[in-house]
């Protein structure tokens, strides 16, 4: 399989405020820095944990799983309203950022570790400020997990809540 | 609030093959090391996140939420089934270990840091080897998070395709 990577993604253009997310934050310097870009009209994001994500030995907790589902959603939602506004990453605007109002993983098979895990997503508009990102998961060419994720703009009171 | 503990935890007495999730193996040096117990019937897992694991700064990124739920249902429906079998922990006995089918987060109210978490789990009965858990997520006293988890007993081909 080719090495992929994503050129673009939307992570590295988030505010520095909202860059410290664990999973794909560009500045917690221990996280995963999951990075989402366009690849046609699909959302993908890249990722290959390291060992010690494992569930049993062998196989990838479900914990990353989810927490790439969660990553890849809100970064595939903030690329497709990003662009709807008619802008694209380094054009020098700042995308919307998300937050996360319902996860669900299907897990179909258990996921091997050492090879790349393959992020694929399809962006719905449910709302303006409402977007639904469905998700393939696939370790090299197997699919292991489906994932919807409901998004939402995040909103003012979020971030006053952060003082 | 009364510091609390889980005296007496199903992941303390997994096999040792089963004791390395991230999320909840108790061999699995740089993991969580989740512990859930019996409180009357509810199943309880009480965590205190790393600072690192934040979403934004000052609240909890979703990954770990997903994750803790995720680990407090196997745990969960692992606790139930050791009880229905006629066992508890501590006993000598080997606790049946369940995977996950499929995991549903709702995201109520960003989830602060620096306070302890804990997942309040009810168990159902679904058929004697498909359980399903649902879970409130508190930090101190704020609901935050609700989840419902779909647990299979660990088929065999499970642990054949670890070869």
């Amino acid at each position: 399989m080719v090495e992929e990577i994503i050129e673009k993604a939307i992570q590295d253009v988030y505010p520095d405020d909202f860059a410290w997310c664990f999973g794909c934050g560009r500045l917690n310097k221990d996280g995963h820095h999951l990075r989402t870009g366009w690849q046609g009209d699909k959302t993908v994001t890249i990722f290959k944990p390291e060992s010690k994500y494992m569930g049993i030995p062998g196989f990838i907790y479900g914990g990353l799983i989810a927490s790439l589902m969660d990553c890849h959603g809100t970064g595939s939602a903030s690329l497709a309203l990003h662009r709807k506004n008619g802008n694209e990453i380094g054009d020098g605007s700042v995308p919307p950022r998300f937050v996360t109002a319902s996860l669900n993983v299907g897990f179909l098979k258990p996921t091997p570790q050492n090879v790349p895990l393959r992020a694929i997503g399809t962006v719905e508009e449910i709302h303006p400020k409402r977007w639904k990102v469905h998700t393939e998961l696939f370790a090299d060419d197997l699919l292991c997990a489906r994932g919807v994720v409901e998004l939402v703009v995040m909103p003012k009171t979020f971030i006053q809540e952060k003082g």
